[in-house]
């Protein structure tokens, strides 16, 4: 699976992903106006997401959908969220669900099932939500985390998993200092980069990922380092303060290796003073454009 | 919320809580052929649960619905889940929804809001998924705790924080220790503990409680030292391996403090040797309050 992306990425020359985490609170005010149900609300969100995504697929590789934005809304948002990555997909963009799942591993396997995999009724077999990749928690250690890994061997997918967080409290725990003198960020580093050890592909990455944040450089470019098979996928970018320049140390000395998201930075562009009178999709696609050449210039010049 | 629970416990005299954790591949064969969508296997999950809830109301205080086994069926599957609560609460039981969600600030608010809170359309409120309290994964930290903590204050919700779980690989990093002699489930707990704090119910314990696993019995005793305040969601009986007498550490010395979960133990009763030839029902209830007096036995005899 990572290779599709990263042939993706080469065709676009975009190693960034555009974030459809779509809050009700982000439509325009005369759709807003206009809803009155989870269910109104839900089918805006659907619409508002397809001009995105029309606008969008010929310019990124990836969506990276957050699931949260859709749970919120119930049922009717999850049959937004359902639409949203079949919309995608249908447009030919890599679908990355943000999930951040994680149990033991019985529950892990129907995490698995629901968004890497499927289950069967009768003689059909059904995928619930399915993705190219999701996002994982690794709190719980190996077995947690190896249904979500088996999935992928089985069914040509991929994971990030967690392991050094874009939120200011992430280093609370994740850069706290183990007896050896490694940090817990590094361990969680060391397990990812050794499970994606069977499912490497021909550019030298594997189908288990890394969440890296672009608002921690330093530990950003330690882990590059410590990860060398590991593709990252990079938040923190815009919004969340993390600069272009930030963010180089996530990728190799090819320009590969990671995929940088923004979520607010685009699909709300229309409301910034930069893209301001442009439509929904057409300030999305601008930003996007801008990102783009934003993080492909730094890379040029680091 | 935790008064209520404690209360709940007393009343039924059942520090117990049944897993709701229906798979299609546990509901009764002459059921299951007649299934051949994703929305025929929701309906005839919600209506085994709908036996399960009826038989089994009376006997336990709450339920703890794993939405993983629902995910995987969809949109479908999360109207059994939408359901399953709504059916739960009805009877007065209290709904533990065991979801572990976990993410940056902004984003666990939109979870916050699918559980423990609510969305505003226009000018109507709706909840996604009401539930009393989830299960959450504090790998990010307090920024991604806070807006849970906030959510339990406003609505009288509250949380269950994974401190220990009950998986075999659970030490790969939760019994690592730091430098200063602590481990990394015992960090997790003292920021847990702390958390509550402002959130303290007539019993001495908070809205903030920890998920504690009955298999690792020597970690959960120390935890119940270390966390005077924080109430156990204790997996890992039954099915997982874990004994009533391993699970008596998870309690204060009035028997408070803990609520053990069973799941397949209970909801699959019908299918053991033990209980055959009952209804899926009568067998759930028998093996609840089989469980009931195994661990209220277990208390006393320690």
């Amino acid at each position: 699976m990572i290779d599709r992306l990263i042939e993706k990425i080469k065709v676009t020359e975009n190693p960034s992903v555009a974030g459809i985490d779509t809050s009700f609170e982000y439509l325009p005010e005369e759709v807003k106006e206009k809803c009155s149900s989870l269910a109104d609300a839900a089918a805006a969100i659907t619409d508002f997401n397809a001009e995105l995504i029309e606008s969008l697929y010929k310019i990124v590789p990836a969506v990276k959908v957050q699931v949260a934005y859709y749970e919120m809304y119930g049922v009717a948002g999850m049959t937004a969220f359902e639409k949203t990555l079949k919309m995608a997909k249908e447009k030919g963009l890599i679908v990355i669900s943000d999930v951040k799942r994680n149990d033991i591993g019985s529950t892990a396997a129907c995490y698995a099932n629901a968004y890497l995999g499927s289950v069967n009724i009768g003689k059909k077999r059904f995928t619930a939500f399915e993705s190219d990749f999701i996002t994982v928690n690794a709190y719980l250690g190996e077995d947690g985390i190896k249904p979500f890994v088996n999935a992928c061997k089985e069914n040509d997918r991929g994971i990030f998993a967690l392991v050094k967080t874009s939120n200011p409290s992430s280093g609370q725990l994740q850069d706290r200092v183990f007896e050896n003198g490694e940090t817990l960020y590094e361990s969680v580093a060391a397990l990812v980069e050794n499970w994606g050890e069977p499912l490497k592909g021909k550019y030298g990455y594997t189908d288990v990922g890394a969440v890296v944040g672009a608002t921690h450089p330093k530990q950003a470019e330690r882990l590059r380092k410590l990860m060398p098979h590991t593709f990252f996928l990079v938040p923190g970018y815009g919004a969340q303060g993390g600069t272009a320049k930030d963010l180089t140390v996530c990728f190799d000395g090819k320009g590969l290796g990671a995929i940088v998201n923004s979520s607010r930075g685009i699909i709300c562009a229309y409301k910034s003073d930069k893209y301001r009178g442009m439509s929904v999709g057409k300030a999305a696609a601008a930003a996007a454009e801008d990102m783009r050449e934003d993080i492909n210039k730094a890379l040029k010049n680091r």
